[in-house]
């Protein structure tokens, strides 16, 4: 009990304490994660159907729910990510908490590039943007995950060397496959947002001997 | 208070605890709920009344408004079931977690499904869609439930086989009257909606003896 | 310790814990306050300026700035009142549930109440929704509180019996004063919205004792 | 452990617990940063190019993109603020409870003042009303800070008068910074809103002693 304790103490270290921190991070998360319904933005209106029957409508522009879920998918996998860094943090200080505040600026900004990706399908620009947001996203997770494990900075003894390691090498991975997409968005932007199908594989690669 | 302890260990397991799952899964339903209203989308600038009054629009309209119902009561519905599930869990794994974002995926399409409903009342693609959005969801619920009681795997010991059964049987109901809301939908659209009227029903017929 | 831990187990007595029920409808308050200032609604582009100044155009339509801010503590004091009554509750029970998921639904509605309200000012039916939202949700609430206080079935006995009757009598005014909003709607629409100015006197009135 | 008990039955003294006041205002902050998005508001559809690239149109607008992020940092700066001030609370009253209304109003009301600045640039009005939202916010807290402060009123004996001294010389700084964006608004609107990279200066002099 005193160990749960001491540990909550130390947990508020710095006059900011996790749990606020994670109650806006979630709130942020859940908010982005159901405001990208908004950017399906098929044209409902009786008036925009111009003589197609609504199944038509729908299956000409079934690459904007295709999108959603990927976006959707996506913002999930960042936030077990956030949940599984902060997770082992002992405490957090100012540094680690202004990283968040970006990191949730990129986040919170995923519904627009999902509306730019879904206004302009296979445009180099939109995708370009879309790819860019991510690659800012990971990268920020990395400096974070860096910054709090340096000498065991912030994060619990418990945590062994190989576990950081096998984390920062998903987060590179992430930033990798960004830069791939990106790239691939003026060459190829056909096989621009497929390059997203290898985020899960890397994950599951780096972490299949962790539980 | 050694037991608590034990058990809050257990919990947290996985190295992802419940506790900001349902933080998440709670963030994600208030929102989807509330954004509802958005859906209503009844054409209220002054322009687009064309002579009628305030109260023949909305009159005329009303049927959006009880969708905005149907759709706030069926994620209550569905937000309840969460809680009863979640509720039993000793622990969550990986797979768990993944079921429930697959969840809030479609969760979260709920008020996009409604707009549909709304924009084109009486039409068989647009009830089809809806009652589609639900059948998933209860599906959803179904395999997340078979998979955390399945030989006890992720429930606590104290939870009842006959409790488990019911539970089942209930979901396997909501997926049937979405079924049933499918085809309806193009034989009979009329009644297509009419059928969500059975589950209250059926929730309280595999209830009636627990508590 | 264990008159606290007792506490907590009684709390979920039901299978419903309240913590999820606050999380829920904290989310949905917070929200519903929030998507308001989606309600304000001034036609902002400069296209629909039609050669008047900026000022100009939010000085006219200041009117909604104040049916924002008089929507924002409306719901402020519902919030407060929720907090007021769950903080007093043993358990909670099924009933209790569901009234509370149709007190959040009529919640949700006030951004719907609140933009007809601004979009057409003094329009005796657009005055009449709004007051109706309001006396549904005094309504639910007041038979929320009966329910949970006759024989103190859900609430805990140190709850004296002056203080259910003052919270009884401060919902009892509150529907008051929304009947009589909708009345005036159809009368004196010009005075329609100033008779909510007499609800914080009320509560004040209510509540000067306690505390 | 005891005094940790007392402690929590002190903070919940005035019948209202900081908890789900925490709740709220997390909720409505994490909603007010997300909703911001929303005031982006690049106009996306295909015909609104008008032949023109969607690069072109993106880097025309990135003024719009500068402000949601800077919208967002000076919310993340608020947020961090009540954090810090609720944290040295021993409990809250009646009256700092509608104090934290007013702010939350205030709060809710920044995705408006954004979305004004973003559709008028370098429009005197705008920028005012911008400023003076940020203005009030700043006032509110000092009001808030200053009645929780007194006689330590509210707070814990173990926060030192010089950081209560810091804390509120950071406050007047935000409140001086606003009005004076607020008369370079009539002045040199261009400078406006380059008045507010003084306010992570003036946080960061006023904290360097602190931790």
């Amino acid at each position: 009990m005193h160990v749960f304790l001491l540990y909550m103490a130390k947990k508020e270290n710095s006059g900011l304490s996790c749990h606020r921190i994670e109650a806006l991070t979630d709130g942020i998360f859940a908010f982005a994660m159901t405001i990208l319904v908004l950017s399906i933005n098929i044209p409902l209106s009786s008036s925009s159907l111009e003589g197609k029957s609504v199944a038509d409508t729908l299956l000409m522009q079934a690459d904007k729910l295709v999108n959603y879920g990927m976006s959707f998918l996506l913002l999930a996998i960042f936030w077990l990510s956030h949940h599984r860094v902060f997770d082992h943090l002992k405490f957090v200080d100012s540094k680690l908490i202004w990283g968040n505040v970006f990191l949730l600026m990129f986040i919170a900004l995923m519904p627009f590039s999902t509306e730019l990706a879904n206004e302009f399908p296979r445009d180099s620009v939109s995708d370009f943007l879309f790819a860019f947001n991510l690659f800012i996203i990971g990268l920020i997770y990395y400096l974070l995950w860096s910054y709090a494990t340096k000498g065991r900075r912030l994060v619990k003894p418990s945590l062994d060397q190989d576990q950081i390691n096998r984390t920062k090498k998903s987060l590179i991975a992430i930033c990798a496959i960004s830069v791939l997409a990106m790239i691939l968005a003026f060459v190829h932007p056909i096989f621009s947002s497929m390059v997203y199908l290898l985020i899960p594989i890397v994950l599951w690669m780096t972490k299949s001997k962790n539980k």
